[in-house]
């Protein structure tokens, strides 16, 4: 193989650019022609493709965001959109392409890779760690540790004034910023979509907390509740508990941005790494990603169809310490 | 003055601690005893007050908060309340008092002060910055750094999807954290309660951005704006501007914590030395502060009744540099 | 089991605090009770042990350092001691002792628990992530962290200056901060003390930069290098190269401090409950670890006496990513 | 003055980018075209010089060190050096120049200037603060967040270990990162340049300490003292205190990186605005500064021979509060 390209696609994440710097420089080291599109699949449609050299990745490792940008494309969803695309990668003889993104974009893999037979290798970059295949998705550490120290500085208020607080981290349908958040900030509650989690509950762990003693309470939240979002959990809450000061504090998209961590930047050029090896050693249609911390190959329709569920061990923590 | 007492009121700030620790380390320098009171004027009211030694503040100018917690007291605007917080003071002899809060504060120490004739001095500690008689309250740089790390974690994000990002700060009725966070956070447009702007004004910026093929962009709002929250502002915008992405971002109670900035550890404990002072001085009936970088003293009606007009200063720099 | 204590010793790493919470609240969990012993085995050689409940180790997941102190004891190498720390145990009934610490402190349990058949579980505590029988210790992430932060100041000064940086980082005689450090950093060169490294090599790696024109470099050195210190290498490197700008930075002791990762957060957690439930299993003399992401028991003898070797994928890493 | 370019020169500080983009902004806002000029007066002298535009600035106003480079450059000491530099601005019918630098290079402007009656508005940028004609100098206020940051960290350790730490800190010959540094941080001394402290003031305050059974104490040392480094130091003081574990840490380059503070962006936007203005106004020959919060022109001669004092109330915090 002589030529790839890559490119990032949907919602960014911290360490997408780490990544995009593996894959070039390994592709350089491994003698290859590398090709950068801009803006996802919409820039391949649109044939918004150039050449990027060793030093085009130079010191954006600690950036976030991604210099290619990304974006979720309309376009690709029609035959005629991914025609252009091919024959945009074809035309430039292009052999191979890494794509960096969550659980759509390895959907959107899995259709293009099948019918062009086209080499694609995905690489899971996404905060919301939901994808089969990968024990840990890029993005997500560094999505934990923002939210964490969210939470620090919201214990501070909490506890300056005996205050309950909801607070809702992303994760979209799934709990693992939330349980990770909840483990490290010590919240009382950590509500996920995995479990069933009832009002009642809620009040009861609270009411156990009064009972004895502690003052203040930090619940956390993930976006995907079948309870809702933490405003309405909050004010279902309410319409039980009126003697209480209740807060709510939605973190948004600040989970998405800043230097990525440690982890995120080590996962990232590893797995940048492995998907330029896998391309190079015709292992692709798969996604790549690290299981008990070694790295793996999941085919694009395992990844996408498989549930990934939570972590028990991590549930149970939650119950046994922050109760 | 043998014996004083010190209490935060109100809000939490980062920097309520650095001050608290200067109040007590300064009144042990000049040989007084230091009580500290619980949770505000209610701890008053309920005499729930300890002994403080030099000991008692060790390591806590590091911490967001505040150790003595605070509330915001209904009992204490009813003389019944105020006639047993007075006399919880005069029954331990304690001569002077020093009470660290925001606005609602420094009213109630004008008319607690007033009534019984009682030494007290006030410490502007908000995060707002909107009080007159300092050119900076304490917790407002802290703030203000909060935010701005956020603003550069969503710059990551608005960046990566060309997206326009709404974003809301603290602040009450003014527009000193909004318009600090604007011009570090190089914000597009900063929309603040002082200064009037229309929907269409927000149109027209953000075309006169495209216009100049800028492709993401941030507003700043202040949460007193007359057009309402970031929500209600982005949802008007989303009536004339239907092809854009657009995103909305509360930072909420994220702002009231952490470990405070240096400046605010050096400015508080400037201003509880200060106070230390001026009880020891006869200087009391009034509120410290900091004007053009040195100690003011404000008698309490004025701190509460002036108005604090936003610095015209920043404003233009706004409008220069961001646009 | 009724009564367990626990201790922390040798030198402190962020997350020994919440390996601490965990260890308590666990115990709490399953009914017994805990002592706390101040500064390790000296502590408990004199006997400064106290009672803790749920409630003492509340909000100090996010501190660094350790409320219990540590320190590294003399007279626990004698007989002596170690009677008189036993004894202490022994009066109080206590059944069970779990010690957070590093490998010197794995070591001084192997020979208490077999010294007086004391059931003694022992939790891997260091920033140097060098003990056998577990992936990671407690403290190593956040030090990394820490010394990536540091890193990416340095690179600003670095680029605006086109200087050669040579940053010392913390380790003992592992190279596992030095190898993270320099990936994610991404450093030009990692010099660790598993792998030879001469003058040369250094020499000519930056020379090889210089010839792609690359301006500035950075060069992370572990502190077990058998090339000396930074200081060291960089004096031996600027005898060949003398029209270049070179600058030394060691980081030292603040690799120690600050609040634990979100990793090192969870970690701590899982570990401080595994450790109580091996006491609770009869499953003693053992030290508690994560391999493969997944809880596991080494004896004090096989983790003190088995070398650790450094990941070779990370070696690679830096050599294909980084040059 | 339809044209003028910008350098940045000597030491690299935070807030030179943000200082930066206020000048191509404001230059742009008033009609102005504005070059950029490579690594300071070296590039001048080589006539690495091109032209900004207002989008050449975009997203730096975050960024640490200075895209334009800077040196210290010896050429620029001779004449023929100086009549290069002269030349690659006439040439180009630049009629203004913006120099961003600390004391050395308010030299090198007043020399410049005066030799070429070319026009010249300086901007004091250094960590250093130890420029006359400015209250703050761009960089200061980020360079003593970064070193409370690391002495927050050390103070973890410090406390876990009852150890005495002497910790070095920036600063050249003044000491405003220290004192500062020290107050913020509790420091139980600060050493600086402008006040004698001897080996004898030191043991005696350490001791006073632990008479009072203070048992971790952090001694914040200033580059330039008489009594040499923290190194230095803390060997002449061990020479008379045996029994206790003393620990240096030097803080180095690290003071000098990392995203400017909110302070410092505003600072340096503020003192961009008023360079351009005053290039516009014919107020040239003069530093930029801002002495009790308003813009403030000094001229060079001035701004480099008159010794700036150190702040004498800051010095009393220390005495007060920390001990």
């Amino acid at each position: 193989m002589k030529k790839i390209a890559v490119l990032t696609s949907g919602g960014d994440a911290p360490g997408m650019n780490a990544a995009l710097r593996a894959v070039v420089r390994a592709a350089t080291y491994y003698g290859m022609e590398v090709y950068g599109v801009k803006r996802g699949f919409d820039g391949l449609i649109q044939g918004d493709i150039y050449k990027m050299k060793s030093y085009s990745v130079s010191n954006i490792i600690s950036l976030g965001g991604t210099i290619l940008k990304t974006a979720r494309s309309v376009e690709f969803h029609s035959k005629e959109g991914r025609d252009k695309a091919f024959e945009h990668l074809r035309s430039r003889d292009i052999e191979g392409l890494v794509v960096i993104g969550g659980d759509g974009t390895m959907n959107a893999c899995l259709r293009f890779s099948e019918a062009y037979s086209f080499p694609v290798v995905g690489i899971p970059g996404t905060i919301n760690n939901d994808l089969y295949g990968t024990d840990f998705t890029i993005g997500f550490d560094t999505a934990v540790n923002t939210a964490l120290d969210a939470i620090d500085k919201i214990r501070d208020t909490a506890n300056s004034h005996d205050r309950i607080f909801f607070v809702e981290v992303m994760g979209r349908d799934a709990g693992y910023i939330a349980i990770q958040t909840g483990i490290g900030g010590g919240a009382e509650l950590v509500m996920v979509p995995e479990t069933e989690t009832s009002i009642q509950d809620v009040i009861s762990t609270l009411q156990a907390g009064w009972d004895r003693s502690k003052s203040a309470s930090i619940v956390v939240t993930a976006e995907g509740n079948a309870e809702g979002s933490a405003l309405d959990i909050a004010q279902k809450v309410k319409e039980h508990i009126n003697n209480k000061d209740i807060k709510i504090t939605t973190l948004g998209h600040i989970q998405r941005g800043g230097a990525p961590s440690a982890f995120d930047r080590i996962l990232s050029s590893r797995l940048g790494l492995a998907a330029v090896e896998a391309l190079r050693n015709g292992n692709h249609g798969k996604m790549v990603g690290i299981i008990k911390d070694e790295i793996s190959y999941t085919d694009f329709k395992t990844a996408i169809e498989t549930p990934k569920p939570l972590n028990e061990e991590l549930v149970r923590l939650v119950e046994i310490l922050n109760s």
